[in-house]
C-alpha cells in the first residue's frame, strides 16, 4: 500500500540499462575495474573539452553576484539568445529565443514537450528499436504510447507507421543518431515521414507534432548527414542535451526547441515554459546554463568515437557476430546469437561483459553495446564475446 | 490547438509570483534597479557561504575523471550518506542512505514524492496559505489538490483538516516555516496533526502520508522549534532544498527523505528511484550533489534575514499595516488594507514596488512581501508602502 499501482508495477519492470549499470558496479568491486566490460549505460567516459572547465573556472572567479539566483523559468535570455543562433546558423528557420527553453537535460526537455501537448489519451507513436523511457515520459501526461517497429536496418518502417495513425495521434518520436542502432535517418525518410504525418495532420484538423530526441546529432561518423527536422517538417520539436556532446549526462543541462514555423509559437512556448516550471524543474541548473552559453559550437572529439566504432566492429565481425554498422551515436546494436536475447546478455555478464537485452531496447533478438569506454576495455573484452558465441554455436 | 486543454488553459491563469518577478525586471530596465522595489520572488539576495564556492573550486582543481557523469539515480552514495547522516543526528530516527534520493530541488522532490504515492484521483490536502504550485504538483501525477483554510494567525484549523479528510485522503503537505506566513507550526499542533491523521490511516487502511516541504527549515528567528515531523509521524516525507539556506535556487539541489519507520520502506525507496528517473530529472545535478555534501551543517548568516525582518515590520507596524510577525522564512503576509488585494497590489506596482497577491498564495485578502532582499531596498519603499496605504484610508 505503500506506493501508487502504477509505480509498484513498474519497479517490477524496472530498467534494464539502469539494472546492469548497478550490476557493473557491483562487479568492479568484487572483480575489480579492468576485470569488468562495462557496456552497459551510455556514460561517455572521455572528459568534458577543456573549454568547459575553463568556463566553470572563470565563472567562479568572477566577482559578479546572483550566479546561483533563480532566473526567468526559460532561463537565461543570453543562452536563449546563443541557442536561438546556434539553430539559426545550422538551418533555414530563424529562431528567436522565446523559441527555446533550457531544461534539466534532454529528459526534462522531451517531458515538458510531451506535458505541453498531450491530452489524456492522446497516442504517441514510437519507432523501435528506442530509448525505452519514451514509454514512461509519455505515460507521465496521459499519452498512450504505440510502439511500431522499423526495417531491418533500422530504418523507417512506413507501413508499420501508417498502420499506427489514428485519429488520437498526436506526436511521433524519432532519435537520429538512434540508441540503440546507431541509424541515422536520412533525408529522403525523414522527408516522407514529414509527408505522411502532415497529411494526417491535415485529415485529422490538429498537428501531428514530430518531437525528435537528439543528444547524439554531433556524434556522427563517416561525415553522415543529420539532416535538421526543423527545415523539413513545421510540427517539429528537438529535445536535447549536452550530455554526450560535451560529455555532462550527470549535469543535466540541455534544451527543447520548437519550429518557428509552427502556428500557435507563442501559446505554444508559453506552454512549455509552464510545463518546465510546474513539473517542478522550475529552470535548468543556473551554472550549466551560463557555462553551456559559449559552448555550442565545442564538442568532444567525435574521431575518438569512430575509432572505438571500428575496434568493436572489426572485433565482433571477425567473431561471427551480425550486425548493421552504426553511423552515429556511442551505441552498437547486434544480432543476439540466439533468439533469447536476455540468455545471450546473461551468458555474456558470465564473462563479466554487460550489455543490454535488446528487449529493453524495442529489438528483441538484438543486444546493445553502449562502447563510450577506453578502446582497453573494448579490446579487451573480445575474449568474452569470442567465448560466448561459441557456446552458443 | 497547439497545446493540451490543460495547459491552455494554466497558461492563462500563471503563477502571480513569476509574474511579479518577470514585471519586476522590466520595470528596473525602465526605472534603474535602484527604484523598483522588488518583493515578488524569494531569490535570496545573500550570496552562498564562501565555502559553497571554494568546494567547486576545489572539485574542478581534482584532476580526478568523471566528475560529470551519471551516477545512480538516487545520487552518489557518499552525498547519500551524509544526508542521512544529517538527519539522524537532527532527531530520533536512524537513516540509511537509501532513504535519501538526491534531487532536482524541493520542486523535484515533491514530485518524485507525490509521483510515487497518488493513483489516481487520490486527494491530497493543502493547507492555505501556501505556494500554489503544490496545485500543480499534484494534478500532474492524476490527484485531487482539497485548499483548507488556516486560523488567523495561521496556525492549522483541525476542524477545517478533519472535514476535508476522506476515504481517497493519501497525503496532506506542509510547509513550515510556510511561504507565505512565515509561521513555524507548534510541536502541539504537529502532534496533534499526526495523531488525526494516525487516527484516519487506520480507518481508511492505508497510510495518509505528511508531505512537508522543509527548505525554509534553518531560516528560523529567535529561537524558534521546527520540531522534526520524522519524530511526531510515521508517514512522513520530507522534500527540501540547499536553495534559501545555501542561497542556490537555480542551482535546482534538493533531496527527498522519508521516514525510516515507514511500512513498506524498500519498495517506497524504489518508487521514488524510479520516479526521480522516469520524470525525467534522471538524477540530481551531479557537480552539485558532490559539493553540498559537505555543506550540510552550513547556511547563510540568518541574523541578516531576522534583521531585515525587524526593519521591515517595524517600518510597516508604524505605517498602520496589520501582519502576523513571521517566525521564519523571509516573507511578511500581512491584511491588504482594502478586501480585493489585487487592486492593492495594483497601487503598489504604481509606486514601484512589487509584490504578490494573497489570492495567489491561498490567502485572499493579504498580500505577500518577499523580503530577501538588501536592506536599502526595505528601507526606501517605506515612502512607496505609506503612499499607497494613505490612498484607502
Amino acid at each position: 500500500m505503500g506506493t501508487s499501482k502504477k509505480i509498484r508495477a513498474a519497479i517490477g519492470q524496472s530498467s534494464w540499462i539502469r539494472k546492469m549499470f548497478e550490476e557493473g558496479a557491483s562487479r568492479k568491486a568484487i572483480y575489480g575495474e579492468e576485470n569488468v566490460f562495462d557496456f552497459s549505460i551510455g556514460n561517455p567516459n572521455i572528459e568534458p573539452p577543456a573549454e568547459f572547465k575553463n568556463i566553470l573556472k572563470e565563472l567562479l572567479d568572477d566577482s559578479g553576484k546572483g550566479l546561483h539566483c533563480y532566473m526567468p523559468n526559460a532561463g537565461y535570455k543570453d543562452t536563449r539568445d546563443a541557442v536561438a543562433n546556434y539553430l539559426t546558423k545550422q538551418g533555414e528557420q530563424i529562431f528567436s529565443p522565446d523559441d527555446i527553453v533550457m531544461t534539466v537535460g534532454s529528459g526534462g526537455a522531451l517531458n515538458i514537450i510531451l506535458k505541453t501537448i498531450l491530452d489524456p489519451d492522446d497516442e504517441v507513436i514510437i519507432i523501435m528499436p528506442c530509448f525505452m523511457e519514451y514509454k514512461f515520459y509519455i505515460d507521465n501526461h496521459q499519452g498512450i504510447p504505440k510502439f511500431v517497429t522499423s526495417e531491418p536496418d533500422f530504418s523507417l518502417d512506413f507501413k508499420s507507421i501508417t498502420e499506427a495513425i489514428t485519429e488520437k495521434t498526436r506526436a511521433v518520436m524519432i532519435n537520429s543518431p538512434n540508441n540503440p542502432s546507431g541509424k541515422v535517418f536520412s533525408r529522403e525518410e525523414l522527408e516522407s515521414l514529414a509527408s505522411l504525418l502532415m497529411e494526417h495532420s491535415e485529415k485529422n484538423g490538429r498537428p501531428i507534432y514530430l518531437v525528435s530526441d537528439e543528444p547524439y546529432r554531433k556524434i556522427v561518423f563517416d561525415g553522415v548527414e543529420v539532416p535538421s527536422m526543423f527545415d523539413i517538417y513545421k510540427y517539429t520539436f528537438v529535445g536535447t542535451s549536452f550530455s554526450k556532446d560535451l560529455s555532462l549526462p550527470g549535469e543535466r543541462i540541455g534544451y527543447a526547441a520548437l519550429n518557428p514555423g509552427m502556428e500557435d509559437r507563442e501559446i505554444v512556448s508559453a506552454g512549455l515554459v509552464l510545463s518546465n516550471r510546474i513539473l517542478g524543474y522550475v529552470n535548468a541548473p543556473a551554472l550549466m546554463q551560463r557555462a553551456v552559453n559559449s559552448l555550442l559550437n565545442v564538442s568532444i572529439d567525435v574521431d575518438i568515437y569512430q575509432k572505438k566504432r571500428d575496434i568493436l566492429c572489426d572485433g565482433l565481425a571477425s567473431l561471427g557476430y551480425e550486425f548493421i554498422k552504426p553511423q552515429g551515436a556511442f551505441y552498437l546494436f547486434p544480432k543476439s546469437p540466439v533468439e533469447d536475447d536476455v540468455k545471450f546478455v546473461s551468458a555474456l555478464q558470465d564473462e563479466n561483459i554487460l550489455t543490454v537485452p535488446g528487449s529493453g531496447c524495442g529489438g528483441p533478438g538484438h543486444f546493445r553495446i553502449a562502447y563510450c569506454v577506453s578502446d582497453e576495455t573494448i579490446i579487451n573484452s573480445m575474449p568474452g564475446f569470442k567465448k560466448t558465441i561459441e557456446k552458443f554455436k
